[in-house]
């Protein structure tokens, strides 16, 4: 069946005008809910207040920005033979106007839910739910919706009344991506300043220093703390997923471009199919969230339930849409396939953000545990586990990247963009539902409400805190993905006019950027694993140091000598030991990629593996390495230095409050300059000598 | 003027000979100080039996792996059509032999030369810094020495003696290189682990716990920590440089097989020309070593002065060396100059990681400063200071491989990684010289010898931290120059013999590759920037609520409201202000280098940049922006609820020192997973969007 822009178009503008419909009918239901007492509603008017004067005093400077931006692109298009058409610069705008005005509604309702829920919350826990999932459903629709729209009416608008061709109607519509782009930088880093220095602020001051709970009414800060979850995890999600959803979209139409110049009418299917999937996973995401209703009395295991199996439902329904629509355009498998990674792949990472963050699995535990040991302990096992949990995350991507390219080419890698954020209505429903749960807490503290409301907005936070590793891990996924679409249809979009194609050729390869990934993974992994061994050997001499403090009497007298040779003996061990894992890791890494590429080809997945892996992987891994070894090297040798500084007697010298501070700082900075730094000089160099090594086996038999 | 491969060799051969019998003179010289009293002797002893001890197990460990790896690429060699020749295994063999015994040979004079560095220090300053100089100029003359003379001799056997030809050998010397990075990764690891856990354990329990000074003999674990100077930065840093310094000049050789099948004259002379030129090098920093003396009394800008004339001297024979060389064998400026920007480009980067880390310098200070925010605050400062420390030393490698492939093709590249590492065996000697002053202050420490000894011995120490962080600089820039280098060389092998030359020329392009540091250099600089506002913006609050707190009457007993509006008010210009760098940086990058790529070659700077560094840029960003997001969301959420387990009952639960240590955690993790962590996905799309979007300026201009 062959569907016509037209068509395509005007389906995915009624389906986003549904959606904001929508919207506007969870809107009400959460405006008709009771605001609270006047204690609560004062509270609540204050944070209004603040988001408000925020995102005014943001927009405007932004408006400057895209002001500025705007005028330059129309200068462009000016220019003779510049290539730049005058509608980038309409599209632009438009991108820009309805990335904030989404930012901007879902900020509106959240500031009004957080007292409603409070309220709600005070009567039940479901209704608390309801009250704050809703909000978060009116955040999630508006977004995908003004997205669809603003695509599909620029699409039509460009392709249709315009007859701009498809190459240029392609570039002209990256200007609305570019201007969501513009809100969401904004958005996400004010935001994000705005949120942490509140919240940072408060807790100093506040918890540390006058000893008073968190969101004590008596605390100056904690308005600006409540208004900072709404500026930085509503307004700024919203228009960080905003943009990431219409690029993903923009770059599969780019990408089809090339594939029309073969073959009009599956080229045509390939530049509609995006923009059906999105608009099914629009309407199948708002089906959805009627599932999410939970019995009176609930647990938390069935809260957590009843939100999941809203999400899960949407993926197996925008799954089947997948499918289906694919074989009515007639696309063939492969590109479905491709699109079905991107959604299988962005719960995957979902899952595994959940695993690494989560007090329920073992790495959040044993975190837990090695705060025993003292603040510069648990530093250096967080960095660790956040170096570890970015291997899984890689290997989706990498899987994802592979999959999509070998099953659909260039634009597979734009449809698994487009399928992991098909969903994206419910999964952003479900992640700015926590901050309105965070701030319903807050309310009832400072409102001195009874104890047990204040369990149930905690149940609902704590619930807030688990959807948001998942939106957080989509987020990143999705984002990683678009970006690969782009750059790939940046790369098209270039090689297609003068450069030599074999260069595009080239440097399209998924091999090249699957290699680029494993490699920069590389030197995660390797610092992760020396500074945990570093943890590890530390708490083995911090025992024994203990056990003979405590045994030896007359040590602290002086009167008896310590035993020395045990603790050489315990740090010669424990070095031994823990040197063999990462240094195996570091060799055998390029010999096992080096043996995939002589044996993949035989076993039929050409594929997959070539040389350009391994050169990837080579290129991959320097530059990160060579990053993360100065950081690593200069932040371990500063704060070294600056416990030296106070030591001198600067800043209250030996003993004060800024000293013991300082040792904190060299004590993570210890493993940083003399383990995991200087290592990685020895890992960037080892790949590239070992794969020199080999080079002739892979020249003679790949 | 021809040199031959012969005349070549045998003369670096005869130079490292000279270079080891300068060793053995100096050797004597430290041995022949007097070894202090009973008590020193005693402590010394320990540490020797300790660094001896570790170092024989951790050899064993190694040895084991070298036979297997040796076995393997025997294997591989016996395969038909490999391609892999014997002699990869015996160099192999050889070059993890030099390694071992270049790092054995360091460790076992610094360990004798810590205590008669106290006793010369208990003489006078000047007898303290000549022995612990002494000692650090065996262990710097003995790595290049070996490395030289093994490279020289395999030279002349493969090339003179077995006539094996040019690719085949330089292959084959590549095992070599191979085998030193095997001994260098399990020393820097097993090194890295060793140290830190003695040094973290010992100060955990010792200075934080009981109370007692660092190197009090009490603690148990000062030997091990003393220990661990030796084994981790004398033997580790001594192989890791061992295996920089001999791939630098296997990849030069390498690289000029090439040169050699297009004119045979000119590709021998660049064959020699990197032996001849660390030879030179060796000579000129043996002679230079005498310039390190100073008169007595003298103060720690003297000192100082004095190490630095010696690197000086050393740096300008060497620079004259590279130019005289190149006259004398035709080899034209272009080598020339790449081989000098190498050179220069090493001295760059030491004084950035000085500028940078030395508490002489704003940085430091400034990160001493915020230790009165509390440890968090100094976490968060130090990190993003490592951050932004990444920015000089990539525009240091991003220019020497522009000027160096401009000038002197890839070949170059070698060639300036050749430069950088001329001067290793007195910049080492500067190195290697730090812990043995520092193992001297501890031996004064725990043999209670009186108090100027101990400040003398401290102003030992104190210059050695100074020329350690130049060291480290230098080591991780000659890591990335030597590793891009065999990169290169990889690519040449591979490309070579079978896959198309485009993909080679591609991915040789320097563009790329320059692209992909600039990339990687912006996730570094962004985040770093972003948690720099947070720590500012938070600042800002603090002093507001601390203000609010004093001054108005009744707030804490709550019969006063504070003045919300204010730290609202703070917040909002604070984010506002702060938001605007990071979110200008994001968006003019790409926009400045597709100007850059347009205008560029009309101002005859085409060699210089190209669309491909645009790629470079995308490709490079994307990656480790992708990781360290992951890595902050993670680590962010994780801390996050760390604390709130601890805080659920467990481990001691609220006011614990579990809890407050997990508090510091979360106060690091907050930056990272609500501001840096979530805006590096806008950068990774923003950057690629902004590029689609002036594609066809792109397209149609350059």
């Amino acid at each position: 069946m062959q569907i016509s822009v037209m068509t395509a178009g005007l389906l995915g503008t009624v389906i986003s005008l549904i959606g904001l419909a929508f919207a506007w009918y969870q809107r009400g239901y959460v405006l008709a809910q009771a605001p609270g007492n006047e204690a609560m509603q004062k509270i609540a008017n204050a944070i209004q207040r603040g988001a408000q004067a925020f995102l005014t005093r943001e927009y405007r400077a932004v408006a400057v920005f895209v002001a500025i931006v705007a005028l330059v692109l129309i200068g462009l298009s000016l220019v003779p033979n510049s290539g730049m058409s005058i509608w980038t610069a309409a599209a632009f705008v438009s991108g820009a106007v309805a990335s904030g005005v989404a930012g901007y509604i879902g900020m509106y309702i959240a500031v009004r839910a957080n007292v409603r829920t409070t309220q709600a919350a005070s009567e039940s826990l479901n209704k608390g739910l309801r009250v704050a999932f809703a909000s978060g459903t009116v955040m999630g629709t508006v977004v995908v919706s003004l997205a669809l729209l603003g695509i599909c009416l620029l699409f039509v608008l460009f392709r249709e009344l315009l007859q701009l061709d498809a190459a240029t109607s392609a570039s002209a519509l990256a200007g609305f991506g570019f201007g969501g782009t513009s809100i969401a930088i904004f958005a996400r880093v004010g935001g994000g300043i705005y949120t942490k220095a509140a919240d940072v602020g408060a807790d100093l001051v506040g918890k540390t220093e006058a000893g008073i709970p968190e969101d004590d009414p008596r605390n100056p800060a904690t308005i600006a703390d409540n208004v900072g979850d709404n500026v930085g995890d509503v307004a700024g999600m919203g228009s960080d997923l905003f943009e990431s959803y219409a690029s993903s979209i923009i770059a599969a139409v780019a990408l089809a471009v090339p594939l029309a110049q073969v073959d009009a009418v599956r080229g045509l299917a390939a530049q509609v199919y995006p923009i059906l999937v999105a608009a099914a996973g629009l309407l199948i995401g708002m089906a959805s969230t009627f599932l999410v209703t939970t019995k009176e009395g609930a647990t938390q295991e069935q809260l957590l339930g009843s939100l999941r199996r809203g999400v899960w439902t949407a993926s197996g329904g925008v799954a089947l849409a997948i499918i289906a629509l694919a074989a009515l355009l007639n696309l063939g498998t492969g590109i479905m396939i491709a699109t079905l990674s991107g959604l299988i792949g962005g719960v995957a990472i979902g899952f595994f953000t959940e695993y690494y963050t989560s007090d329920t699995y073992r790495p959040t535990q044993a975190l837990a545990e090695s705060a025993v040991g003292g603040a510069g302990i648990v530093i250096i096992r967080g960095l660790a586990l956040g170096m570890f949990s970015t291997l899984a995350p890689v290997v989706v991507v990498v899987l994802v990247t592979l999959i999509a390219t070998v099953f659909g080419g260039l634009y597979g890698v734009a449809m698994a963009a487009v399928g992991m954020l098909a969903t994206l209505g419910i999964t952003l429903a479900t992640d700015a539902y926590g901050p309105v749960a965070d701030n319903a807490g807050g309310i009832a503290e400072m409102a001195h409400l009874p104890a047990e409301v204040r369990e149930r907005t905690d149940a609902l936070d704590s619930l807030g805190n688990t959807t948001a590793a998942t939106g957080k891990g989509f987020a990143i996924g999705s984002a990683a993905m678009t970006a690969l679409a782009l750059i790939a249809a940046f790369i098209t979009s270039v090689g297609l006019s003068d450069a030599p194609t074999t260069v595009a050729a080239v440097l399209l390869d998924p091999h090249l950027v699957t290699g680029l990934f494993i490699g920069s993974v590389l030197p995660f992994i390797f610092s992760g694993l020396t500074m945990l061994a570093v943890g590890n050997a530390a708490q083995g001499i911090v025992v024994e140091v203990r056990r003979q403090f405590k045994e030896i009497p007359g040590l602290m007298e002086g009167t008896a000598e310590p035993d020395y040779e045990r603790c050489v003996a315990i740090s010669t061990d424990n070095a031994i030991r823990q040197m063999i894992a990462p240094g195996l890791l570091a060799v055998s890494v390029p010999v096992v990629i080096g043996m995939l590429i002589v044996v993949g080809p035989r076993m039929g997945l050409a594929a997959f593996i070539s040389s350009q892996t391994l050169i990837g992987v080579l290129l991959g891994s320097l530059v990160p390495s060579f990053m993360l070894a100065v950081m690593m090297a200069n932040a371990g040798g500063a704060w070294d230095n600056a416990k030296k500084y106070i030591e001198a007697g600067h800043l209250g010298g030996k003993g004060s409050d800024a000293h013991k501070a300082a040792v904190v700082g060299d004590t993570v900075g210890d493993p940083f300059k003399d383990t995991a730094g200087p290592s990685l000089n020895i890992l960037l160099k080892l790949l590239a000598i070992v794969s020199l090594v080999i080079a002739p086996l892979i020249a003679n038999f790949s």
